[in-house]
């Protein structure tokens, strides 16, 4: 496993994601306690239905699973109890082995930012992840403090470029003028990705630590080609989209793209085993 | 104070807002606890540290400034710790008559969205304020579970719009096609909450719940003529803009313009009457 120079000696994000994927698949299993999966499991959409819920994908997911992804939004809902119930888990999917990818979609400027990436990106938060997402409606520019701190901490951040939902195209489909050429905004931020990725892989590590999010259900994706970071792809699973979707919107990156299934996983608990063998065949569909 | 038919029985946020700044002018005054503060104010950067800070700005704002904003990240920083001092600090910021605003710039789509709407515009959550920031990288649509429950529950939303950072410009500078016309990205989301404003103001309310984020350091902003919503300006004292940009900016649209000053106000603490004394002085420089 090549070893960042930038990272304080522990290994880039890149390098450790990649090992992952490895020996585990590149599945990127999502834990979303929404209302409605709660009570189909027969839980009150409370703490302490959250509580358990979580506790049983932990179980599940830590120990197979190359990348697990909590939803932040679902433990926010319930506020600083919420909190502490995604702390627990962040903490207990470290140590069976999984890494962690928290959902959060935060993005803001300046030394606010860079209290988003102390929140998420350093090893003294409660709250410490291997990689976080990221939202750039404030410029790609903006998320420098997250970038910064993500290569020094070994950590990785994933940026949304293209979302699968309809409307994001309202936004990312925007064009911006680069130097004289028109560019989609989705497609400049995949290249602003590429360029901060760049000395990373001339360093010799599998891949940089700047990731991006493209949803597999999209019919066109931006070009990936020199990304050379890994590509979230949610839309897998319950949301229609499977492995050829993968295969044809990542192209020779294929090796790096990491398809999120959540529901198409979560619909088969609450019962551990069940839940443990469903995400499993899933993982098995991903390989490395 | 008209009634909106829509928020079950409570005011809207818009006639509740225009109250507020009515009888304290329209100051938006910020409750950012970032480490170099901390430190000039003598207080650790740790948790006991943002407590005694945040205690202290609540004190001096809490029955003096019409609406006051708590920077989230400042609080996620330190985890479910943190955001259990936020929760306090949000109540009594009401008990004192303020309204409250969690700059919180969340975003997302479907279910998730809806579990950030929950955590923060919701009566029964820890968090609950009066308005939230959110971000539309998903496109301005993905927000609607945010807006309908700010409708149904008295409260708001702020949309990011056109940043005062100069990296916001490689995204909300981005040009849509509308009906085969070019608009700016930035305008775009102006228009899209203008629209969602229409019928409260057509209802007899003062404004509607949709505001969005337009920097006070702008050279140039986008139209906000027809918003019949509030515009946050940030960039306000510290950062350099003062009355004579705000009017400017917000031209005939000046009544719902709140000005938000952070550090420019927070520099004169940790002295809790030197800070009270700073606020009613900014807050006066915007009379309603």
């Amino acid at each position: 496993m090549a070893e960042s120079p930038s990272s304080g000696g522990r290994a880039g994000f890149g390098s450790r994601l990649v090992a992952a994927t490895e020996a585990r698949g590149r599945l990127c299993a999502g834990i979303d306690p929404h209302p409605s999966l709660l009570r189909d499991w027969g839980l009150g959409a409370d703490v302490a239905g959250v509580e358990t819920f979580t506790r049983i994908c932990v179980e599940a997911f830590a120990g197979t699973v190359a990348l697990v992804k909590p939803q932040v939004a679902f433990y926010e809902a319930f506020g600083s109890k919420g909190f502490a119930i995604l702390e627990r888990a962040l903490s207990d999917l470290s140590d069976g082995g999984a890494l962690t990818l928290a959902d959060a979609k935060r993005g803001d400027i300046g030394s606010t930012m860079a209290a988003y990436a102390d929140a998420w990106l350093s090893g003294g938060s409660p709250l410490a992840v291997d990689a976080v997402t990221v939202s750039p409606y404030l410029g790609f520019g903006s998320l420098e403090p997250a970038l910064s701190l993500a290569e020094e901490t070994g950590r990785g951040v994933f940026v949304l470029a293209a979302t699968s939902n309809p409307e994001g195209r309202s936004v990312q489909g925007a064009m911006l003028d680069r130097d004289g050429r028109a560019v989609e905004l989705a497609q400049d931020i995949v290249d602003r990705a590429a360029q901060r990725n760049a000395p990373h892989v001339a360093a010799g590590e599998p891949s940089g630590p700047v990731g991006v999010v493209v949803g597999a259900t999209l019919e066109r994706a931006p070009r990936l080609d020199d990304l050379a970071g890994p590509i979230l792809m949610p839309g897998v699973g319950a949301q229609g989209a499977g492995p050829a979707d993968v295969d044809r919107l990542a192209g020779d990156c294929r090796r790096l793209a990491l398809p999120n299934i959540s529901r198409g996983i979560l619909r088969h608990g609450p019962d551990a085993d069940a839940l443990a063998a469903a995400v499993a065949r899933a993982a098995g569909e991903y390989p490395a």
